[in-house]
């Protein structure tokens, strides 16, 4: 309850789009190249100032003539004309075509003075300075008369053209090189937060520091919809319009600082976005900043996530602040900001901007606040797009790649079916429905047989979420390590096997011999989480081993130091043991001998793809079980593992 | 019969498709910023190299605390521990939770040594140096781990992946800022042809030249594929690899030259292009060069308009010749060169390459060789799209902008009926379906009520043209000047008039005072063509005054000097008037006094707009409708208009 009267705070959705409707993001007239306007739209009519052609243009290659002197010539019975001179393509004639005479001509060329048709050559002959001319001809035959193209005068283009290659080739034909085009709106790009790192720049992690991920995917997706984006700075950096690119470190929580940048931006460009600061004092400067020298319009749209969402004025400049989490920020820019820069550029919506689907599983909403529901898509044997949510607030960076777009899902709704038609608004028009989309086991021999399929979907949440997903229905196929009784109920699209065991330094310096010495003796072990099929295997020899020692296996695991603390990916304990933060861990030969690891050796896995059976004949499928089956030459690439 | 014989010696267009996969267009891998690789496809997997986030970060704002100092605490007993220090995002930590003690910490922050956990700050107070913990939390809560989101090691994006917004996002979350891309494959544009004048420059008509229009299509259709297009001068000016536009003035016929500008592009490119030399000379050169620094791999495809097709090898790069005609250029480029180029760029074609529809009217074949027919869109009432040819062979480069894309059409089809199913190849996937087709008279009120609309497609063929085309049932609308009785068939979305007369020099100086003078005295007369309403106005005139005279209008005519010099646009004829190329002209008022002519009136002309019966409800018939009954303003900006 107190969620939902919080919503009633929250500004609706539809006035955060005439809030945004109602900044001006610039949109005026610019004039650029012809050789650089393709995707621009036109600002204004283009009419024709000259004719084309720009005079009467011989249309063959033949003879210039006055039609009358051939009236009545025919194969028996030719014209014999004088032949005063010749006419080519890019001269200007210096002939004059006279009664009883012709001028010889090339396709392209000037009509000469006195003429008004031209003979093509293969129904003439020449003797000595004669033509004989065997047909006769009209006036105007073979000519291309001025302006019959297009004349000086007429409409070309129109305002709100798109320029394609084809306008470009019109608007070259009219000679124009320069084109008046919808001026880009200008958007500033701020990031907050001291913690945020430019891509390139040194990471100091023990300082907390993270790569700024918001930054890079607004400027881009604001490029996308056909803004001007603009990165700017932390501090420092002699900023100016003239540079798209301002900085090499975002913007700080300092106040006077953001003040300065918040200000800068405004001054330079059309639109100011911020992505949700982590520190409440970021927030505090933008309020104060946005009050005192523009207006703020809104705070919090009820739309999930549009809690944090800002709408105001900078100076002469339209502010928007985005979420924090990259899905969300992504979300609330496709949803409200993306079709006011289309907008001001004069762009419409791309076609593929939207695909319509329907949804793979039911999804029920707790509360009453209108969504803005990340989704994924995969299609079925038919081709026909299925759609998942995914993300739900995780925050997580690896969410942008599985998520293709979203749903709108209005407050009312309390479910959405299974089969429910939805239309996926797509995260950008280039997105595409997977070819094929998998689910399980971080493996490395499977992460190069990705490489040998177009555009695939796999996400290596482990063993069994993969179990999980593949019987929910949703994914194509899941790749599971260790088998499982339940396994047989789907097809297995091949498999192979692996090495598995415990990581150690180099050289084994502990001497470490099995797994009996993790638990006998006082080493920092890292261990995997309940998902991965690695886990799975050590878990069952350590059954094993207590059953050998006539305990059970609690009594094992508690006394590894570590065994709780798990990781997320298959080289990840190897990592902590190669920088010296364990003595052993969980992992694969295969990754040992990659980075240069001692490796205790507790057995074979075997690992499978298992496929969805109502997507056995997708095709995407078939070109994974191909590149499954013809994976010799990558199992042998790969220590410890082998095919079956 | 001839014709037939001569499809025996062009290669099938499968060998011109095979011919053309054979050549290297280049597409290595190349390392571009982050910042610029939107819309490019990933040459190579990508594998996180670093942990995200890079250290157990806290997710809300709260405490650090070791959990076990919480189990059992509540709202009503709650744990209490000694504040030992804070840590901010972005900070190290200078502090150690130790038993019984706790951190203040930021969302986002790193988690100090010794802390397993965080508690919310909601569920704290503090007094004195102490926090009261009101929760019981467990190992892990509140904490993302390091590479909870993604892990050192895990594949982050595979092969072939194109970089859009949120796969940028993951990539800035990695740290990657250098990207390797698919190379683009550099696409070298030579303009054959003396006659050929850059957009922009001078161009002297009198001398034959025109402005070249298939060096900027092409190069800018090669862009949208996914090449890099470079275009190469005729002479003069250094060349560099480093320069993408080389040139002034395009190539010109002179051997030694032609032969210097095609070595040099394929030393610098991967492909060269020409089209269609005009000179029987261009074309021999290219062929000389070819044979001597490479291969002729074919010579001519059997497909209309492949005749002039040429694919070759040039030294180290791949050669192809498209034809001269800028839609025929376009539609061999679109066939088979842009395939060819996104295959080197690692694209997959655009989703909006192609649309399905279906003929609007009945197309007949008469030769047996593969067609790639040149079509125009309209979409009917349901939004269904309708397919009509256009541009048969004409050359024009208007029909650039009329045709929206090609049929194929098999060689053995004689004919395609109305309404049966074709695929459209669009000439751009930018290209959309009209939302508006008309065909009519040239009129500047009517080009100004264009403007009112978005993306309206009107070919100013002239009013007969127009009925006719109506009444095929092609367009949605005909604008028709003056009236015909089978006009009444139609319904009239409105309409206007206008005052046309004869057009003479300022201030009149041989003092014409009516169409009697243009029979009676010798002046320079300059008409329109059968198609424009005008000459049917002045026909008219032209009878009436015969009957007056009893005699008939042949003998009018005829006494008219230039009556049949027609050209072809409502500002054709004042044009020739003020450049002193003419006496009189045929026009209106309003043209008269934009171009500062005098002008004698000879009457007024009802214009009206007439909608295709099955158009009716079309939402952009209904867009014109409501452009043309609020045309007061337009119509009162222009001299001699009148709303009806």
């Amino acid at each position: 309850m107190s969620d939902r009267k919080e919503f009633r705070d929250l500004a609706p959705p539809e006035a955060a789009h005439e809030a945004i409707a109602s900044l001006d993001l610039g949109g005026g007239t610019e004039h650029v190249p012809l050789r650089e306007a393709r995707g621009r739209v036109l600002a204004e009519r283009v009419d024709a100032t000259l004719d084309v052609p720009g005079f009467d243009r011989a249309s063959v290659d033949g003879y210039a003539v006055r039609a009358r002197d051939t009236f009545g010539a025919d194969e028996a019975d030719p014209a014999r004309l004088e032949l005063t001179g010749a006419v080519h393509a890019g001269e200007e004639p210096d002939v004059t075509v006279t009664d009883g005479t012709a001028a010889e001509i090339s396709t392209g060329a000037v009509l000469p003075d006195g003429a008004d048709a031209v003979v093509m050559v293969e129904r003439t002959d020449t003797e000595g300075d004669e033509v004989l001319v065997r047909t006769s001809v009209a006036p105007g035959d073979r000519v291309m008369v001025a302006g019959a193209d297009i004349a000086a005068g007429e409409r070309a283009l129109g305002p709100g053209t798109e320029l394609t290659p084809r306008e470009i080739g019109l608007l070259s034909a009219l000679g124009v090189d320069e084109v008046p085009v919808r001026a880009a709106p200008t958007v500033g790009i701020i990031s907050t937060g001291d913690e945020l790192v430019r891509p390139g720049e040194d990471l100091h992690s023990a300082a907390g520091e993270i790569y700024d991920v918001n930054s890079y995917t607004t400027a881009t997706a604001v490029e996308e919809a056909g803004g001007e984006a603009a990165l700017y700075p932390h501090a420092g950096g002699a900023a100016s319009a003239a540079s798209p690119e301002r900085a090499d470190r975002p913007v700080g929580d300092d106040y006077a600082e953001m003040e300065r940048i918040l200000t800068e931006a405004a001054a330079e460009c059309d639109l100011v976005l911020s992505s949700g600061s982590t520190s409440a004092s970021a927030v505090d400067v933008i309020y104060r900043v946005i009050e005192e020298q523009g207006e703020l319009l809104l705070h919090g749209v009820a739309v999930k996530p549009g809690k944090p969402m800002l709408v105001g004025r900078l100076a002469d400049s339209a502010y928007v602040g985005l979420p924090g989490y990259p899905v969300s920020a992504l979300t609330i820019f496709r949803t409200f900001v993306a079709p006011a820069i289309r907008e001001a550029a004069g762009l419409p919506e791309p076609r593929t901007a939207t695909i319509d689907g329907r949804m793979a599983v039911e999804e029920r909403y707790a509360e009453g606040r209108r969504r803005l529901m990340p989704v994924g898509t995969v299609a079925d044997e038919r081709g026909d797009t299925l759609v998942y949510p995914v993300d739900k607030g995780s925050g997580a960076t690896t969410s942008l790649v599985e998520a293709d777009g979203l749903v709108e899902v209005p407050a009312e709704t309390e479910y959405l079916a299974a089969d429910e038609a939805v239309t996926v608004q797509l995260f950008s028009p280039d997105v595409r429905v997977p070819s094929v989309y998998g689910v399980g086991e971080d493996d490395p021999a499977f992460s190069r047989f990705l490489d040998g399929l177009d555009r695939p979907r796999y996400l290596s949440l482990g063993t069994r979420e993969g179990r999980r997903r593949l019987r929910d229905g949703v994914p194509d196929f899941a790749v599971v390590a260790g088998s499982d009784g339940a396994d047989d109920e789907y097809e297995r699209a091949g498999g192979w096997t692996r090495e598995w065991g415990v990581l150690v330094p180099a050289g084994n310096p502990a001497d470490v011999t099995g797994l009996a010495d993790l638990v006998d003796r006082d080493a920092r072990f890292v261990n995997r989480g309940q998902n991965s099929g690695l886990r799975r295997a050590l878990d069952d020899a350590l059954a094993a081993l207590a059953t050998d020692r006539d305990t059970d296996r609690a009594a094992l695991t508690d006394a590894i130091d570590g065994y709780d603390m798990t990781v997320r990916a298959h080289e990840s304990p190897a990592r902590r043991v190669a920088a010296g933060d364990a003595d052993a861990g969980l992992g694969l030969r295969a990754t040992a001998e990659q980075l240069g690891l001692g490796f205790v050796s507790l057995g074979e896995q075997s690992t499978s793809v298992l496929v969805n059976p109502e997507r056995t004949g997708k095709e995407g499928v078939e070109a994974l079980r191909e590149v499954v089956e013809n994976a010799d030459a990558v199992l042998a690439d790969l220590p410890g593992y082998a095919t079956e």
